[in-house]
C-alpha cells in the first residue's frame, strides 16, 4: 500500500518537511510569529526538525527566505494585475477583476500576505518589496482614475485616496480571516468586498 | 510682553514638557517607535529632557501610561458610539454618524489610535483594551443588522463581516494619514469613506 501511495503522490526531494516548499512555509510561520529580527536559522531548523545544513541545501539563508516569501505574495498580486490589464473591458471591470484577484491571493497565500503587510523597509529586500507594493498602488489608482474619466466611478472621490481605502479594506482581512473551505469558484468574501466598495451598503429606492 | 502671554495661556503645572499631557504624548511616540516592550521610563525621560522622578510625579509607570494612551483612543470611540446611540434617527443614519465619528477620532488622536491598533493582548491592560474594541465591533455589527432589518442596507451582506470590512478600511487610514489643516467642520476623508462604504464607487444610471 505504501508503494502505491508513493507512486500516486508527486515525488518530493528528501524527507517530508525537507523540501523547499516546506522550508518556506515554516520560515513564514516563524517570521510572522517572532518578526524577521527575532527569527533565526536555528529556530527554523528546530521547527522543521531537520539540521541547518539541510536548509542551506535549499537556500543561502534568512534573507533569501524573506525575499522568496515576500515574492510569493507580490507575484500573486502581479499575476492578478496582469490578468486585469489583459481584460478587454472598461476600466471599472478591470478594477473589479483586480479587487477579486487580490482577495483571492489573500485567501490562498494568507501567511505570505500577512508578512508583506508588516514590512517597514528596514533592509534592501524589504525596500524592494515596498517598491513593488507602490507600483501596484499606482496601477490601482490609475484604474480608478480611468474609470472616473469613463464616467463609471463617481467624480467626487480622489483616485489615490480611493485606492488606499479600498486596499486598506482588503488588506485588513488578514487580521481576522482564517482559511476555510469555500465552494469551488465562488468567493463570498470577494463578493462582499465588491458589494461594499462598488455598490455601497445603502439600498437604492 | 511675556507676562501678557503667560496671563493669556492656560496655566501649566511645572516646566514645559513636564505636565501629564506632554508625558503621555511623548510616551505614545516612544511606544509607537519602539514597541511597548522596547520602551522604558529611561528612554522616555531622555526624550522629555526631564528626570524620571518628574515623570513618576504624574504616573506610576509604563503600564499606567499604556493604559492612559489606549483609553485616549477607546474613549474617543466610546464617545462617538454614545452620540450615535443617542441620535433619534434610523439605524443607517446612526451608523453613518458612528463612521464619521470614528474617522474624526483617528484624525484627531492619530498616535493613540495607531497604538491601539497594534495591541495584540500580551498584558492585562492590552487584553482589557481588546475587550473594549470587541464590544465596539459588536455595536457596529448590531447597527448594520438593524439597518438591514429596516431595509436600508442590502440584505446580501453579513453584518459582522461588513462591520469588519468597514472598520478595516477606516483603520487602514493610520498607515498613511498625516494630520493637516482641514476646513472647519468639513471632513473630506470621512466624506470619502462614507461615499465608498454607503453609496459605492459605481455611478448609477
Amino acid at each position: 500500500m505504501t508503494a502505491i501511495a508513493t507512486d500516486q503522490a508527486p515525488r518530493r526531494r528528501g524527507r517530508p518537511g525537507n523540501d523547499l516548499e516546506a522550508v518556506l512555509r515554516a520560515a513564514v510561520e516563524v517570521f510572522n510569529e517572532r518578526g524577521y529580527d527575532g527569527a533565526s536559522m536555528e529556530i527554523l531548523s528546530r521547527r522543521l526538525g531537520i539540521a541547518k545544513s539541510a536548509i542551506y541545501h535549499h537556500v543561502s539563508g534568512k534573507e533569501e527566505l524573506l525575499r522568496m516569501a515576500l515574492d510569493r505574495a507580490l507575484d500573486g498580486w502581479s499575476e492578478a494585475a496582469q490578468r486585469a490589464q489583459e481584460l478587454d473591458a472598461p476600466a471599472i471591470e478591470r478594477l473589479e477583476l483586480l479587487v477579486r484577484g487580490t482577495v483571492a491571493v489573500l485567501e490562498d497565500r494568507l501567511p505570505y500576505v500577512t508578512l508583506l503587510l508588516r514590512v517597514r523597509g528596514n533592509t534592501d529586500i524589504e525596500r524592494a518589496a515596498l517598491a513593488r507594493r507602490r507600483s501596484f498602488d499606482k496601477l490601482v489608482a490609475a484604474l480608478v482614475e480611468e474609470a472616473e474619466r469613463d464616467g463609471d466611478v463617481r467624480a467626487d472621490v480622489d483616485p489615490k485616496v480611493t485606492a488606499r481605502l479600498m486596499f486598506g479594506m482588503i488588506n485588513s482581512i488578514v487580521e481576522w480571516y482564517r482559511p476555510g473551505s469555500r465552494p469551488d469558484g465562488a468567493d463570498p468574501l470577494a463578493d462582499m468586498v465588491c458589494a461594499i466598495a462598488f455598490d455601497g451598503l445603502r439600498v437604492r429606492r
